[in-house]
């Protein structure tokens, strides 16, 4: 992996001097083009050897090329912020936008390869974070994203040499710390975990890319002609029409059962029990917020259903139990210009709560496999990986202590046409009901098989969907908050 | 995940005789469709709870079809043959070629699941098996495969019930060993370990379609209109021309260094200094293959280099060294039919050599990644995704306590030449010598920098390239005897 990288590499003044300006206007460009274009982000991630030229590249980037349209992020500690947040929020939140740059300064492989190398976890430990990575790397490429991972290598005399020098020079002096020279000891260390994380997570959409870091204008020529050829390459390529679905299909229903028809929709509650029982479950709802291990967790809940389902009101009954300062409701509509430019997952990774809060989503990710599949937003093999990418960001959101509750309220088709008509009669009720709502009835049968293969597909022993039979207001309300208690004093 | 198949699924005679006939008759038609077109093979895994139904339904499918184009293969206790191989051997073994459908009733996914259930592995080697089987299902969709994983499943009372039912019924009592009620006490734990490993392996290419298995007419329908409608979508799906390319570029070469110009290419040797070293390098070798632990490990030697790089002729003192019962040297030529019907890699997994053997490759896997990729025989991505490909590949053999030598030999254009005119002049010799060589001599740039890529790239701490230097014959034969007895040496 590092042979390459330890021949010490070098190219001459003459040609450094001679070869950059055509390249810094090549990469202004293209860049600008990008910029244009908006068809996808360019992802840099910058990681290797202390001393290799990272700072230093990173800097030259941000000079050669025009800085507004590139985002860079470095990350040190954690903030508590983050701390409170699943480990690739920071990471999320600094996800450039299509048509920009976004430069990684030691991004989401920093801390499995030191944590390895420091001996604070185990192989397979470095094992499940490095399938994790694969996976969020697939998804970012998968939708549309140009990852550009280069590793920066020195060997261990070259490394050595370098810091010396740095030390040396008074003008480099202070880049040389105590650490550097800490961690110079577990080199050989270092090199063989990287070894194994570079050629474990090198896949053919997004491999490591190993520069030699020695000859700082030998480095410089090779990321800026390696970033512009790719760059043009992308940019020059014709979108292909039509991907060849290569997903099998779904589970035939052959016969009148599924989850939805098998669900008992709900007899009448009384008001007098249903007062009783609303009074009894906002309560402990109430007081399980006020338990003092609650402030080291967070609840996420879903709320999924069809038009004039009940969502608003259900959640409302939930909202009544709580503190207006510990809850954030986040009612999902179109994704604005800012969030289309980012992968779907982008908008709820930026809502997640901090600890001892709440949020509650109205309509949330699974708009992917519901509205965006059967109105046709996005590609068959789109929402088929869909499934197991919105598995892997609730398998997230849980390892962070969360509480993840979703629900699913379910009326049957007539109850639907009279809460509709009802909307349409009561003035202060109009605003409620559009257009779309009946547009979107016409299409039933298409969302009950999207909600029956959605709940087939993500209802996990983590995370299980909660299918509530909603044609009686006050028994799916009353169901909603019992859930979520009985799931909030499980996890405390 | 379960929830759709706990719900009692049924179907009545009346609608089984009504659709049966039909369904055979298209199932057949598409069968033939597929033996015609050979374009892709249709790998069907079966897996599930005990008394599911999967083994009536494997028989069912070998008789509403045409059995002649089917391999079924089940996976009882490995035998010894495959007990020395890698845990994919068997499998790789049992791929049906494009145009066939293999049946494979308790495939790759049994012996982690059912390691984890006893308790004999842990949370994360599970999770080890999870990234390897991803890892190979990938390969073979990328290699065109349409994998169709069902699971058929019982809820616990379901599966009490049918073990009692087959029990009760003489014609089937046989059905039902003291084995499957031991394994029902596990139910829980094993719906667990399940309900994890296919959520974890449930990609869109390849999701486990999850078949309530307690109605056999329900379960039969459902899977064989599944597979009718999945090869029917899949025969009928146009072919893209070209797939766009989302593999970023590789290192640019912008100075004169590289893994080869950086080789030196030999300092003449003497006659007698060889001939003495020769006979130390082999003795020490055959030394080796007699030592007591050789038996329990195998050895896989890779040569690769530029024609007439005298692969030939080292190989043949490396075998001189050898008991000719304990090798087997298998020159890479073009293809045969039946390796073309196959994943790449297929035809390098059938020659691997049984413990206490030697295999030795002239010409290997790494003919993807060279002439494959200079010839333009395959796509840009796929090449490129040859290596991380290669590096599974070289994983699976090293964990199985084989010792892997790869070499390169290196000669200049220069001593290339005068080897080429010579094999013209000498008769015996002259068969070595065809266009094909003048021509590949022509592209000796573009094979340069193929092989400087793959050295970047498959050049790895568990399996790292000797170079060889070759411009003399007889430094490079004692170089690389040297290497091998080293490696075993190390290995023992």
């Amino acid at each position: 992996m590092f042979e390459s990288a330890e021949l010490g590499h070098k190219i001459s003044k003459e040609i450094y001097d001679r070869d950059v300006p055509k390249l810094r206007e090549d990469l202004l460009n293209v860049q600008y083009d990008l910029a244009e274009k908006k068809r996808f982000p360019v992802i840099i991630v910058v990681g290797g050897v202390d001393g290799a030229g990272k700072s230093e590249t990173v800097n030259l980037l941000n000079e050669w090329m025009d800085p507004r349209h590139i985002h860079t992020h470095a990350f040190p500690e954690p903030s508590d912020e983050e701390r409170e947040r699943p480990y690739m929020w920071r990471f999320w939140r600094a996800l450039p936008p299509r048509g920009r740059i976004g430069i990684l300064f030691g991004a989401w492989h920093t801390t499995p390869i030191v944590d390895r190398v420091l001996g604070r976890t185990k192989a397979a430990q470095l094992d499940q974070s490095i399938e994790e990575i694969i996976r969020f790397e697939k998804m970012l490429t998968d939708e549309g994203a140009l990852i550009l991972k280069f590793w920066f290598h020195l060997s261990k005399q070259q490394q050595k040499k370098r810091l010396k020098a740095l030390e040396k020079d008074p003008k480099t002096r202070w880049r040389v710390t105590d650490t550097d020279w800490e961690r110079f000891k577990s080199y050989d260390r270092f090199r063989k975990v990287s070894e194994y994380f570079i050629r474990q997570t090198s896949t053919s959409e997004a491999p490591w890319i190993v520069v030699e870091g020695l000859d700082h204008r030998y480095r410089s020529l090779t990321v800026g002609k390696l970033l512009l050829e790719a760059m043009r390459e992308r940019l020059d390529e014709k979108p292909v029409e039509r991907l060849p679905d290569k997903t099998p299909p779904m589970l035939p229903h052959i016969d009148d059962k599924d989850v939805l028809t098998a669900l008992d929709l709900g007899k009448p509650l009384k008001k007098e029990k249903y007062a009783k029982d609303l009074e009894t479950w906002q309560g402990r709802l109430n007081l399980l917020t006020r338990h003092p291990k609650f402030k080291d967790m967070s609840v996420i809940l879903v709320f999924e259903g069809q038009d004039a389902a009940g969502k608003g009101g259900a959640i409302r009954r939930v909202t009544q139990a709580l503190d207006a300062r510990t809850y954030q409701g986040i009612p999902i509509a179109a994704p604005t210009e800012e969030e289309r430019a980012q992968p779907y997952l982008w908008r709820f990774w930026r809502q997640l709560p901090r600890k001892g809060r709440f949020t509650i989503f109205d309509r949330s990710w699974y708009g992917r496999v519901l509205v965006e599949r059967v109105e046709g937003f996005c590609s068959e093999s789109d929402w088929m990986r869909a499934y197991s990418e919105i598995n892997d960001f609730e398998r997230q959101l849980l390892s962070n202590h969360s509480v993840l509750v979703k629900f699913w309220l379910q009326i049957s088709k007539e109850e639907q046409l009279k809460r509709f008509k009802e909307r349409e009669k009561t003035a202060f009720k109009r605003f409620k009901i559009t257009e779309e709502d009946w547009r979107n009835r016409n299409k039933w049968d298409q969302y009950h098989l999207a909600v029956c293969d959605m709940v087939d597909r993500t209802s996990t022993a983590i995370a299980p969907w909660t299918l509530v039979g909603a044609n009686d207001k006050y028994g799916a309300r009353i169901k909603i908050l019992k859930t979520i208690v009985n799931r909030i004093e499980a996890a405390l």
